[in-house]
Formats: structure tokens, sequence, C-alpha cells
């Protein structure tokens, strides 16, 4: 068993609050990460996937076609967009790191299957002081 | 001389667009920047400041005295912002970078110098792959 | 079960070397870390707790609250300080960033407790080469 | 229990192949990275041991001597170095990442324990972007 | 007056040695740098341009054409490319970074100023340890 | 004219304070710094040199002689060491690091001379947060 890792990046904003609070609510719980014009990130994510060596290949997996995939299904839809507002596996959740990377997991874990492996860590670093890490459910 | 640089840091989002342009046209020009529901960025700000040394001190400036300036003139008014709409110094203006800089070091100037030195150079990093720097007029 | 990182920091001073040695023996031993006039390091502290995402605030935990707790307990502690001679934790313990990491979590581990997670590593960084974690006992 | 990590770096060429295909049949595989002029990395080596706190030093292991072994077994054998050519225990494999990675830990397994300690992980790290883990068969 | 800087990465192998020197005379001069078989770095390139912010978009120069400009002048070039043997302007030179900076610069004047900029900095970082600037003649 | 940069990095221990003044009001002027039991920091120095690219070699220095110098008369005397006590280009200076910076120049200005270009710039990062560089007088 390998462990192959490759980061890809997105630049996003986001809000935190509750629908069912108010501005001064959301305030008081959130703080200033509530404010309702938005704030952003530069997101770092890093997809672990692992198996064993392809004999024929040398590889767990190409890393052009992990790559691929984690652009194909998660940051195209995160890069330069409202967390909120656009990403379709965030609708109707509340914009923590910790959903985002838990809602990550769910759209590549089959991906990552078809290119023969298992996933098995979705980090996102919202930044150099705080990132969150899920290994499935 | 001696040159000494504090590193302060703030998350905002913000939008790459112009009122006169149509939110097609600002998407052909500006990309994915324009993005009508904003982006946002964790922002690195590095503030230069030089002179001679004090031989009383043996410090250029109070290193405490100067983060707490950039905090209370520039942090403060953009961490957890929108760029766009909600920080005074750039109302009117393009949020690019480069005016960003510009808006920063008119900010600071007057300050620096009444802690004893003078603004040398401000230096805002986007991302891990841009930044700009402005050393005034 | 989610895994949440946050990083802080502190700067101390502090000497490799045992009591029962003379520093000649010390030296011997610890090389240049058993310098009797001290040295020192920026020190990373990164402390990661698990468990579920709470439905009500989507959060594991309120970053705010952590970073407080690691703060109060640990970082007022050792920040600027000599962890020889005047962090109550370490007295009479071996100055290593094994026993450090050691120390931290048994200060850490009830406290993360009462924020209502399960406290998982606590990772201590030395220097860019070098660093220690520990998953408790 | 406790893990210690140890960084080393090392910087070789190499080039990504398959002697029973053309260069064309290579290109159209492994693309860029199959140049038969070579390529090359500045690679980071992260090597954690573990095993329990010894009463005697404060210590797992001494870090100098599990440097000095990382670089008498690994490091002089591949830093400023051809990976396809010249390292006696990749001979004959894929240079890809991952059985770098697993040749290290067969060099290095032993080396560890008479240190006395477990080898837990090597990690190396290609580039900010790809690193492959590996935790013993 | 305003300054800009892109970061572009490319990987590739070099040797540094003189045609008129044996190998033995290359490994007692160059060191193991001088390996016939080659060794490689992670290149990082800074590249900074200079001018006026256009009040018209409120950017010195639009990045995207910025980086356009380096990928298809210069990455394209070096990346996974052996400096020695394949890289059109380093022909007939050694492989230093020193060289490399320079050549960099000449290709790469020109079409700053056709973008409307005037190129300030050429950076080329070899390692985390070593890196060049070129200014210009 | 071309600028070569160089980094060696040494973990010091030291304390901000003045001779005449009593503890307290050493902690009321320089806080947490000015603690009678020391700090320390895991400093970075960049140390720039700049001249004429030599035909002969390709190299403006070369660049094991500048770590050596550098070695030899910078980091051997702050590793490991207490600024403050053991330094003897800093007796009799407040350890600022402002001063560290000139006295760094100092040792080193005409001993790069000795290897046949100029020295540009001595940078010294304490923190993350914080770096002084110096020019020369």
């Amino acid at each position: 068993m390998i462990y192959i890792t490759r980061r890809e990046r997105f630049n996003a904003a986001h809000r935190l609050f509750r629908h069912d609070f108010t501005d001064e609510q959301n305030l008081e719980v959130f703080g200033k990460c509530s404010n309702p014009n938005w704030h952003g990130h530069n997101y770092e994510l890093f997809v672990t996937v692992k198996g064993n060596i392809d004999d024929n290949t040398g590889f767990l997996v190409n890393l052009k076609s992990l790559s691929k995939i984690i652009k194909q299904f998660i940051i195209c839809k995160l890069d330069h967009k409202n967390i909120n507002l656009e990403v379709d596996f965030m609708e109707g959740k509340f914009a923590s790191t910790e959903n985002l990377s838990v809602g990550i997991w769910n759209e590549l874990e089959q991906q990552i299957m078809e290119l023969g492996a298992d996933l098995h860590c979705v980090k996102v670093v919202e930044s150099e002081n705080n990132f969150v890490e899920y290994f499935g459910a």
C-alpha cells in the first residue's frame, strides 16, 4: 500500500452565517467571518489516494489523470467562486471548511476508484494557521 | 540607513470589473476574476520602513508600534472585508492589487513618519504566484 | 469523524543537558545544543482535534475557542520563555522536543474535551528539518 | 509511542520511461517526463521514526545519528545523481517517486532498528504539488 | 512607477562543466555539480516588470498576458529539459544560474516592452539556499 | 552586474534590554523580549553579493566558497549561541536584529571582496513576520 498526494489550489469567497439568525446574531457567533459582504481565501486542497504500485507503470496512479479529475470535479466548481452561492455540492450547507472537506470527498470518492485507487484523505488548508482533514465516513 | 519589514495578513473578497462594462464584457476582459458573486484571497502585506538606528534603543522603530499602526490603519479596514464595497481608501477605484498597494502606501506614509522612519515599500502578495510592490510616487 | 488543526507559534530558549553530567560530558553527548548560555528556536505548534461536525454550527469546534485555549494553556507559558527554567509543566524534565510534545498533550487533553472534541495530535516543529508528533499514550 | 521526523534534501536527475517502449511510445504515456535528455528535481525526504522516549536521554533517537544514517545510506547515493543510471537500490526499477520511496524504506528499515527505533514513514516530495508516502509492506 | 512580479516554475536537468576540462578536472572545480550523468532542480522563476498603472484597466499589465509570455518564451523551452543540451538561448554557454538568468532576461526584455511595461528583474531560485537576480546590463 | 544570494541558518538565544534599566523598566520598554531568562529564534541569514560573471567559470562567485566564508566568519559564532554573551562582534551592543545585521555586514565585507565580489545586502529574518536588511553605510 502506497499513498500519493496531489495539491491543487482555488481562490474563493464565502461567509459563515445561519439563515435563521439576524446579521447581529451571526456577528455575535461567527464574528467577522459572518460579514454579509463576504470575504475570501486562497485555499489549498491536498488529495491523498492509496493503493498498490502497478508493476507495468511503476505508478500508483498517473498524477496527470489525478490532477485532471480534481480540476474537473472540484477546482472548476470552486475557483473564483462564491462557496455559499455557486457550488452545487455545497447547496444548503453551512460554508465551513469542515463541510467543504466532506463535500469534496463525496464528489471525488467514486472518480478516484475509477482511476484504480482509493481516496484516503481530503485536506483543505484555509490559511497558514488552519486546516481540516477528512478520511471518509 | 537600515530597512526593517513587518508582515501582516488579511483575508478579503474582491472582484475585478468596470461599472461601464456589462457582465459579459467584464468576463471577456477580466476572466473569472470578474465573477459578480466575488472571490477572495489570503493577502500578505509586507511594509518596509527605512531610517537610522536609534543609538538609545538599538532599534530603527519598535516593531510593536509598527505592527500596531499597520493593524489600525490597514488591516482592520481590509480583513474579512469586501475590497470593492467596504474599504474607504479604495472607494471609486478598480480593486486591482496595484491600486490596493498605492492605497495602502497613501494611508501609511504619514503614520510611519510620525514613528520616526520613512516608508520604503508596500508589497502586497495576492497568491504564491503574484505580488505587487510600490515604492512611492 | 473529522480532524481540524490549528497552528500557534512561540519563541523560546532552551538547553539540552543533564544535571548529573559536567559541562564537558554534556557537550560530548548533546553537542552545541548543551551550550550553558542557552540557544533558542521559533517553534511551531500544530494541535489537531477530532470529532463529529455539529449540525447546528457546521463546525467541529469553533477555531477561535481552540486558539484561545492553546494560547491560554500553552503559548503564554512558553512564548519568550526559557523552557528549562520557567515552564511549570516541564519542571524536572529534560527539555527535548519529545518531552515538550508530551507535556503539551497533557496540558491540553482535558481542555479540548471540554470544547466537545478529542485531542488527536500535538506536533512541535523545532526547525525546518525536525519535528515531533505525539498521539497520546 | 512518539514520532520524530527528520528532513534531508537531494537534487537528482531522472526520466520516466520503459525500455520496451520507443521514445514515441514513452512520450505518449509519460509525456515530457520521458525526455531522453533527462530532467530533475529538488527532492525533499522526510523520514519518520517511532518508539518510546528513552528516560536517560529524553530522546527517542539522537537526531544527529538519524541524520547521519539518512545521509550515509540515502543522500550520498541520490544527491547530484541520475536516479535511472547511478543508484544501486533503484537498479532495474522504473524511476517513479513511488518506487523511490519503497527503495528508500528498504535501505533504511534495518538501520533505524539498530538506532533503537522503528521506521514509520518515508515521504518523498518531488515538487510543491506532489508527494508520496510509504509506511512499509 | 509600480512593480508586479509573476512566479513560474520549471524542472530541468543540468551539469556544471567545461568542455576543455577532463571529468576529473571538472570534478575538482565544480564538485558533484559536474556529474556527467546530470542532476536537476525544481527551479522557480520570478519575473518583475515595472511601469505605470493604466487608468483604464487599473492594471500595470494583465497578469494573464505576462504569464502567457513567460510560458511561451521561457518555460516551454526549459521545463523537463536538459539545460546544457536542449535550450537554444543557452547554447554554447556554461549552464550556471547566473548565465541562465541573463539568458532569460535577453529572451523576455523585448516581449515585456510589447506588453507596455519594462522588465525590471529576473530572479532564478535554484534551491531554498541559492538564488540569482539580474536587473539588466 | 549580477546578484547572487546564499541562505544560511542559525539558532540563537538573546534578550532585548539595557544595562542601565531595571528589569521592570526593560519589561516596560521591550516587553516579553526583555525576559532575563532569555528567549531565542531560528534565524535565517541571506547574504547577497554582486559583481560580474567570470567568463572562465560562468560564475559570479563559487557558491561553495561563499557558503564556507559565511559559515566560518558568522554562523560558527552565532549558531547555538547567546547573542548577548558570546558573540565577539556584538560585544557592548544592544542585541537587536538591526545591530546584528550591521555587525554581520562588518564581518563579511572584506571577506567577500577577497572572493572577487562586493557585498550587496545582509538580510536577517528573525521570524516569519519580521526581517531586517542592511546595504552598507
